[in-house]
């Protein structure tokens, strides 16, 4: 099988959100498309991704380095011997030439090719990635992963109750866990935020936090012993993501659960959080983002590390409401996957079409992740499938 | 003083050069350029700037965010107050909406800019950089710096005769210092090349040998036990940058002073090798890399924190034979600056027209950085100054 063409464009997310760390109005993602010489029912294959959020698009990097790399090497360098691409020996390819450390941007343009060889390997073998994933990683698997619906981002006028009007959606479309934002506003205002919606919850359900990684060591400490009451899910990401001693710190003093990882983006960074964070393995949440930590053939990697230093596949709830990370989920046997409440987001829409039951979504039994059966993203891909 | 355009292109460096890591055949850097309304001698001042080595130009970094936050700010957002450009507070603007960790390839299109700036700030007061940055930082500075020669590559014919020649070359030159490569062959072979050089030096010159991160912790002791007899100056990255766990190993084991930092783009990185690195603050080097670490604001935090974990400046020798970083070893106080033994290569006549006499090189005199006095860097840079 050979590549005939690898197509990227640059997408603007358009989001007018804040969270307390960055603003999002001028953020962008790509879109990525691997045509290949193969065919089936009569149609060219193409294996697609998009971007995850928050790292802005990678078009540059995939023009100047990463792209020419793969659309340059012989078939035979990255066939699977049966046909097919090996996304690890492609991995291979694309990273040649490349130093070591130093894993921001280019983990990112790494991963998206990285996605869109494992869309079209799903596709060639007839199966949706969540599938093909478990058969790779001899994990069980039925399609169903258990979900948070993230948000809570903060409004200008009439923040508790639109927040509340937010969750008690979610909860009426099948959601059991949530996420909203911290440290936007005074403690006092976020403690307010979450006891109404703590008062929605009903039995089994949970709620968690997030702080993008602007508090110190004080602030931690007082949102922790104030939200302590709330029995929450977890604290994600209170400190700075590089910050290893004062995580251990934090999780010395927090008998909240902690979650953090978004913004560490390789095995090496993963490894140094494990090995220098002090966070608890039977109760903190790892939340590397498998798309912008040069994808699947890395966080395999990952998740063997995590085998060596005694951590569960399931305390992995990848960062990003990505239907690509949700397939992860579901096909490597990790916790929990996130999806958007704001559906009406580009980003969102990715996950907008899954039905979810009593905290668990079904995934999608299509060839591949299913990208095309996101409307937006049906225009999206328009032009890059010409 | 208003910024008027920010001008930049990507440079081939064309070096078939090879380290035990990467090949260099496809390398390329960015040049840079800053257009104000600010006159000097009836000429527009322009601030210019050239990337470092080994990660590639940040065209479309530059390009996608970090140009296009500047060059549509303000002119008062940037303002020092006195008719020039704080390049902290440019800083703060280039890196606006950039979320935390994840240094890599920005934080070169970063401290690209961030070089400009300075280079145009000392072109504006009049004086070279390293004669600012003396009086930012509080430093003594008289405009010589010490410094090392390095290369030492591998030859496919006549390895170490030519290897010994460029040493006798570079002794003749003025340098007492000298580094070269190991790892892109045998141990054997390694200790006869280091041997040979060993028996060129003559009193008060040494060596340095470098591994480019590629070795493991087995590989990095045979290494350091066949190379003690020679008293080296420092082992340089022998283990994976982010592996900290086994630099505090090999830190523990090894007599021979150990080097490592150039592949740590930030602050958070380079803090986080001292704390859990274990290496030894009265013999080891720091080598971070001034321009590709978010530049000289940056790199002004990290100096910040030297001295909190009560390491001298003295122990840094920013990485890359590059007359910015030169300026910056001259100015800040730092230890020792690199340049390249080979001339000839592009990135090498960033620092041919420095005359060296006893292991120190004469800072040029005029204003400013002084890219412009570099002959083929009056090529590369022509276009952009119109």
């Amino acid at each position: 099988m050979r590549i005939l063409a690898i197509r990227e464009k640059t997408v603007a997310l358009g989001s007018a959100s804040r969270n307390s760390s960055i603003g999002f109005g001028g953020m962008t993602a790509s879109a990525l498309a691997i045509h290949t010489d193969a065919v089936r029912d009569g149609r060219p294959v193409v294996g697609l991704a998009f971007d995850s959020i928050g790292r802005y698009g990678h078009g540059g990097l995939l023009r100047e380095r990463f792209i020419p790399r793969l659309a340059e090497a012989s078939s035979e360098s990255y066939s699977d011997g049966s046909g097919g691409i090996d996304p690890h020996k492609a991995w291979a390819l694309v990273m040649a030439d490349e130093k070591p450390g130093g894993h921001g941007e280019r983990c990112g343009a790494v991963g998206l090719i990285d996605a869109a060889l494992w869309d079209l390997k799903a596709k060639l073998a007839g199966v949706p990635l969540w599938k093909l994933l478990a058969e790779v990683s001899g994990q069980a698997a039925d399609g169903h992963v258990p979900v948070y619906a993230s948000g809570g981002h903060y409004r200008d006028v009439d923040d508790i109750k639109l927040l509340c009007a937010d969750i008690s959606r979610a909860v009426d479309e099948g959601h059991r866990r949530f996420k909203i934002k911290i440290g936007g506003v005074a403690l006092a205002e976020d403690v307010a935020r979450v006891a109404a919606i703590h008062a929605l919850l009903g039995p089994g359900m949970s709620l968690a936090v997030d702080g993008n990684g602007t508090f110190d060591r004080e602030k931690t400490l007082r949102y922790v012993e104030a939200l302590a009451p709330f029995a929450l899910a977890w604290i994600e990401e209170p400190v700075h993501p590089l910050d290893y001693d004062l995580h251990r710190e934090i999780a010395a003093a927090s008998p909240l659960p902690l979650a953090t990882g978004e913004n560490l983006f390789s095995r090496d960074d993963a490894r140094n959080l494990l090995r220098h964070g002090g966070l608890r393995p039977e109760r903190d949440m790892l939340q590397f983002d498998i798309s912008l930590s040069y994808g699947l053939v890395e966080y395999l990697r990952i998740l063997d590390d995590l085998e060596t230093h005694r951590w569960s596949r399931q305390r992995c709830a990848p960062h990003a409401g990505h239907l690509f990370a949700a397939h992860g989920v579901g096909g490597l046997g990790l916790g929990l996957a996130e999806v958007a409440m704001d559906q009406a987001s580009l980003f969102g829409s990715l996950t907008a079409h899954l039905v979810v039951r009593d905290g668990k979504a079904v995934l999608p039994d299509r060839p591949g992740v299913g990208l095309e059966t996101c409307p937006p993203f049906q225009m999206i891909f328009e032009n890059l499938l010409q």
